[in-house]
């Protein structure tokens, strides 16, 4: 038996279980030059939510009653393929199947003995390359900058801080709870953190925790939280827009203030990204994420739900803030 | 005689002839190591509308009760300072005086055997360098892409635009006026040009005459005139915000539809700046713009009110769009 997760109908707002469906296949034969996979790991992500629409979206849309698709940590368990053996571990975006078959293109291997197999969804994957990349790249954080981090607990959040830290800036971690906001402090070394639920005026939360203002707004969120923060921003702010999960499922067009006459006064560069326009630089990303976490200088941390069947469920958690750092599905 | 003229009151919304005052003054005598200068042409600009202000501003607020400041040519009259001579033309940020003292610093020499004298204040001054490095620095504009510029009529617009043919771009320009729009196409070279007061659909008259998207969004207004462009933005497009005229007399905090999701999608930067910015590139910049203009390849244009006591009016007819490319007073 081979359980499979489809599409089932486009979310309208908030995804529910019942935009996804489950069937089931025969397990399949690889043909000549294609693998066959077991899945591992399933990561679940907030841009998936952009997928399931059929608009809007920065990637390619899934098609409706096919199965969703994201990144997957998997074993060969057979191979007609000349580069990849039986046993071997690897990663893809790959399809939300307990097996599937691949001819090979974006597999790359991984290797548990370096690090967990489920670091390379995170750490070492997507997760990790987004914060480096968009810290690094767009931030270009200075020694002495502060830098403030919308979504701090969650999986690319958590990395920034630290590599904020590592960079030697102040960094401040927004989050939705008080143990998210104890875990950002004793485990990711954020200098500060505000919970934004029970802090009654988040602009003067930013204002008190960053006295010499925001050098880099690393803006996961969107909404009420990243106006309160840009009202603090300093002359030549770099504001990365990695995501905006407060604005993903909205139904309508989100209103707010217009950030023109800020970007305007403070000479400020707000700049969307995905991981994948700096895909040149992954190799050396990859190297010095690793270096890192070999010397200890960075942790992460992953919510781990267990069964193939709770991959729906574990993506809906995403938007009530359930996980602390990378969610992922063990199968 | 010495007319001159104070901030007399903080403009709520749009500025009125009462924001302002005359006065008069004896004509100073200038002391050792100083300059006599008598105005000969003041530039009204936009920006001025934020230094009217007691906050927001990107430069130093006016001082309420004291002359109101902006670029301006003179003529030395008197001169006690060793590197300027009686009769000597120059340019600076000057007091609304129609005499004033100066220790010369911020005072450069203009000849007005290289080009009218007035073209120090537009084409050569502070506009030609405001179209030129906003366009070059932050739209790094390549052959073959499209160009939005909003305002486009007006003095930085209107450089924008030629700049962009002369780069090798396709051009539009948004404007308010039919008469405009022509002047566009005939006299700056703009591929199309949209009213955007007639059009029934600007996002749709976007789309028509973008028909590869925007590249470049040169925004000089804000509002829902850059709501509609960023609605046809390309992916990696850049966006410099240059001036945000639809929104400086806003009472309340102007609301719009947020940012953030379609510069996510579209891995796209906004930056706002201040010609200020990048006055390490300013003696570049002037040669190439003075040799374009030696080339015959840009022109300009003056919207020239006479008469010093006209100053404040003409200000306020810039919120009107009375004017047609670079407003300057003639004393």
């Amino acid at each position: 038996m081979n359980k499979v997760i489809l599409l089932n109908k486009r979310p309208v707002g908030r995804p529910t279980l019942d935009d996804f469906k489950f069937t089931s296949a025969a397990i399949p034969v690889p043909p000549a030059g294609n693998v066959l996979i077991k899945t591992l790991y399933v990561s679940v992500d907030p841009y998936l939510r952009g997928r399931m629409s059929d608009s809007r979206s920065y990637v390619s849309s899934f098609v409706l009653g096919e199965p969703m698709q994201s990144g997957i940590i998997g074993q060969v368990i057979d191979s007609k393929h000349p580069e990849f053996r039986k046993g071997d571990f690897v990663s893809g975006i790959l399809e939300w199947k307990e097996y599937q078959v691949s001819d090979g293109k974006g597999l790359i291997k991984v290797d548990d003995r370096v690090s967990p197999l489920s670091s390379y969804l995170g750490a070492l994957g997507m997760t990790g390359l987004t914060a480096y990349l968009g810290l690094t790249e767009i931030g270009v954080p200075k020694a002495g900058e502060t830098i403030v981090v919308s979504g701090a607990a969650g999986a690319v959040g958590s990395m920034v801080g630290q590599i904020g830290k590592i960079m030697r800036c102040n960094t401040v971690g927004i989050t939705g709870t008080d143990e998210k906001a104890d875990l950002l402090k004793s485990k990711f070394k954020f200098d500060h953190a505000v919970n934004y639920r029970t802090t009654p005026d988040l602009k003067e939360a930013i204002r008190n925790t960053c006295p010499d203002g925001v050098d880099i707004y690393f803006d996961n969120v969107g909404g009420e939280i990243s106006d309160a923060v840009l009202a603090n921003i300093n002359k030549y702010a770099r504001l990365p827009v990695c995501g905006a999960i407060s604005l993903y499922n909205a139904t309508e067009v989100p209103v707010g203030p217009r950030l023109q006459p800020v970007l305007l006064t403070k000479s400020a560069t707000m700049r969307g990204f995905i991981v994948s326009d700096f895909s040149a630089k992954f190799p050396a990303a990859i190297n010095q994420l690793a270096m890192w976490l070999k010397e200890g200088k960075l942790t992460y941390v992953e919510t781990i739900v267990e069964g193939f069947e709770n991959t729906p469920q574990a993506f809906l958690d995403l938007f009530d803030g359930k996980n602390k750092g990378k969610m992922i599905v063990k199968v």
